[in-house]
């Protein structure tokens, strides 16, 4: 009962990336070795099957699970020769591509320490997930924002995507680097934000500003995307300093929330780009 | 025998649409009112379920299938109320959202069609797909490309993704707007496109000028995006008239093909928008 009183630590979300599958998603967590990986399953016919390698290059078919099985092997991991059947069995997604690794969480982030500059020099530049409840969505935005130049991920606790298997496989390696800080709630993590100095921008398809006229530059920024279909919550939306909308031609009324999320991202970077 | 020869139909793809789920793909496709609808499946328990209509605005949930019940009411589509089970059974994809709908196939496009300035005077403004496989990939570029203000997709019969019920699905109802053609060959048809004075640009990791650079205006202009991991195939790139690259940052190798051809076509479509 000494001293000043620690933060608590950030709760686990219920999947936090411990099986991971698809070639570049495993490839990415065995280059990072941010993460202790247990051991990894490979489809005995891998390389075998018609069409696995052919037609693609080392970023996705048999060179990148050449890389794969030099990597485990340079570190000592297990690597269990399966059969399809068996390979199909354990894995969680549609199309584990050959390959499954089972590894440590992936370690949770606190809201305080995505506000910080980063150890590049960076200004924060977050992105911020109201109610996504799609894990392909989920993995597709930490895809196309760490790409963008994306510091760090807010996830709400409840009612939203976690880091399963499926949106492991869409992050397609990004995980293994974005930050990700899991919170109780939207609102009051963009209120800690709001009194940290960074400013929370909202995609509302509603908002009279595009996003190409969007007020930013180089200082901390977080986009704030809503869930599919309907969008930002209200609240979350009163909280925001300011909403803009992607201006939109024919007869849809929306964007995917991953689309969104990849347009407001790079017009970020675009703009930081320019500041710079 | 006599007269012109007639150019041939364009073929049938190996699945055309016929089987369309999830709530935003019905409701377009009975909105849009272009393809005769044989019947609607729905799941009894809808709208009962927990979560189903709750937090999503009239986009999504229930407001959503009321509409697509009102509007298969009026057109005397015959509509099954059928139980969770039977619903999963007919289903095609991993969540129908309690809707499922059989069409007659989407009519394809000829490439010629394609060229010709819109009924709404717009120039060309095309995408082609170079084996991209991944129907959710296929499905998520239309929606995309649509709502930029996109007016043609072009797609190789071999070796690429088809209109399943999963990319009939991701489009949300972008099938039933965007024209399709699909061709023999997709270097010939970028041979036919630029003879026809489409301007060709491929989107090629390797690209020396950045997207955000790229030279076009008004005029017709084909976006050429290549297949997950590999990218355009050489072929296919040295037939286009130039190639641009997103400015990516961070440790991952390439965006999701989806988000690369948002940041395209939205970039073509601020350049016309600005160009007016």
């Amino acid at each position: 009962m000494r001293g000043r009183p620690r933060p608590a630590p950030p709760a686990r979300p219920a999947e936090a990336g411990e099986q991971v599958e698809g070639r570049q998603a495993v490839r990415e967590l065995l280059r990072a070795g941010r993460r202790r990986v247990r051991g990894l399953y490979l489809s005995a016919e891998a390389g075998e099957e018609r069409g696995f390698g052919e037609g693609r290059g080392a970023g996705e078919g048999r060179g990148a699970l050449a890389e794969i099985v030099d990597l485990a092997r340079g570190r000592g991991i297990p690597v269990h020769r399966v059969g399809r059947a068996e390979l199909a069995g354990r894995a969680r997604t549609d199309a584990p591509q050959g390959v499954i690794a089972l590894a440590d969480p992936v370690p949770g982030a606190a809201l305080e320490a995505l506000t910080a500059v980063t150890p590049a020099g960076e200004a924060p530049f977050l992105v911020v997930l109201d109610g996504v409840t799609d894990p392909h969505n989920l993995g597709a935005v930490m895809r196309s924002a760490l790409c963008a130049g994306a510091t760090g991920l807010v996830l709400g606790r409840h009612r939203s995507a976690s880091l399963t298997p499926a949106a492991v496989k869409a992050a397609a390696g990004a995980v293994e680097h974005l930050p990700v800080a899991t919170v109780g709630g939207i609102p009051a993590a963009l209120a800690a934000l709001s009194a940290a100095g960074v400013w929370t921008v909202a995609l509302d398809a509603g908002a009279a500003t595009s996003l190409w006229d969007i007020a930013v530059a180089a200082e901390p920024v977080a986009l704030v995307l809503g869930a599919e279909g309907r969008g930002v919550s209200r609240l979350v939306r009163q909280r925001c300093d300011t909403a803009v909308a992607v201006p939109l031609a024919g007869p849809l009324d929306s964007l995917n929330v991953s689309a969104a999320a990849a347009l407001a991202c790079f017009e970020v970077a675009r703009r930081r780009a320019t500041a710079r």
